[in-house]
């Protein structure tokens, strides 16, 4: 009886320590104790698609890391109007849900799963125990900040630089190819507020495409007749 | 002559050791011979009302305290569209003209003089060096980074959530605020290149603007002729 708990705990535990020893750079950098306090502060959660993780800082939900399925994080206005900052996928950390790690950030995230999602979660507590030890901790937080800071820039050029057809385009094709189908759902109303704009714009111009038989929108989905052409327009 | 030369060098050295010790907030925690490395490594730059400091990555131009004056981020497409990112006043520290100090980080910004301005350049190399043997220097790099990160976060937000009134209003309190008169030089293209916007679209709007007895325009100037009404706009 005990032998069989055991046995269920170890087989419960090893994905995380798995994921852990896969996703985490600086996992041989740590001592052994080290390792421990992580890998007990880190527990798997399973949300179905739609669900909200985090919504503010407030919150330090912890580190997120993506197991399987994919996350939104974006950003709402006072009027509840959205944009989509960036995606994270399988072995993906997400650092902002543990922005209370981080001094200076003065801003709040949503964050949610946008197909159903196997997470693991690292406490903040831990996380920075063990950053406070290890500086290779502390070099792979400072990373995640750049990268998403440097995802958030590339938003930035796209909202100020690029028309809104273009941008509509490069929205498609990549739905498409996170579906893995040239038929993917979707509704304007994700589609606006992935790109931050009106759901009326996204209507013109979907329509403006159909009639340029680049797309054929149905009732909640979408097919790529011509990819090549929306291609053109990125 | 050599009492005379030696007078002027450390003359010239006070205000840059001044600056790094009133500035620099790990100044306090580092051993002599690091103050010495940064000093050395420090040096003193006048750059004209529009010269620009830095424009992209690969040069790494170093740290940019300001000791006077101000400096302009900013982004500019391959078309030549710019956005303000964020302003640096006295005492303030630029480290996206140090990005090459900075993993993950894959977008170039530019910097520029926007009014006569004196800076000290603290070289990257000895600041590395520094980093590498004192975890407050590290720490002082990613609150910087932290801190620019929400500036840019501010600005998707305003540029995804504002309506464009709104944001000009914005920028027209804050440019006299900034001159400290009701009336300030400035463009409608100048305007534009702050908000990431065309030069069409402000014009449009000062003229409304002007029409509702907010502000009167001028050729080259713009004065603010009901600042509260400004105001509500906001």
């Amino acid at each position: 009886m005990l032998d069989m708990e055991k046995r269920n705990n170890a087989q419960l535990g090893k994905p995380a320590l798995q994921a852990l020893e896969e996703n985490l750079p600086f996992w041989k950098s740590l001592e052994e104790d080290q390792r421990s306090t992580l890998l007990n502060a880190s527990a798997q959660f399973w949300y179905p698609k739609g669900a909200l993780l985090h919504h503010n800082r407030a919150e330090c939900t912890g580190l997120v890391m993506v197991l399987e399925g994919r996350l939104r994080i974006y950003t709402v206005s006072d009027t509840g109007k959205e944009i989509t900052l960036y995606r994270l996928f399988e072995r993906d950390i997400c650092i902002l849900s543990a922005s209370c790690l981080i001094r200076n950030i003065t801003f709040d995230v949503h964050v949610q799963a946008e197909t159903d999602t196997m997470v693991l979660r690292i406490a903040t507590d831990a996380y920075q125990k063990i950053a406070a030890m290890n500086s290779k901790v502390q070099d792979f937080t400072n990373q995640l900040v750049s990268s998403r800071f440097s995802d958030v820039m590339w938003v930035v050029e796209q909202v100020v630089f690029m028309s809104i057809d273009r941008r509509l385009a490069m929205h498609l094709l990549e739905a498409a190819s996170m579906a893995g189908s040239e038929t993917f759902s979707t509704t304007h109303d994700a589609i606006a507020r992935d790109l931050g704009t009106a759901r009326e714009v996204v209507t013109r111009m979907l329509n403006r495409f159909q009639d340029e038989k680049l797309v054929a929108v149905g009732r909640g989905f979408i097919t790529l007749v011509n990819r090549d052409g929306l291609y053109k327009l990125t």
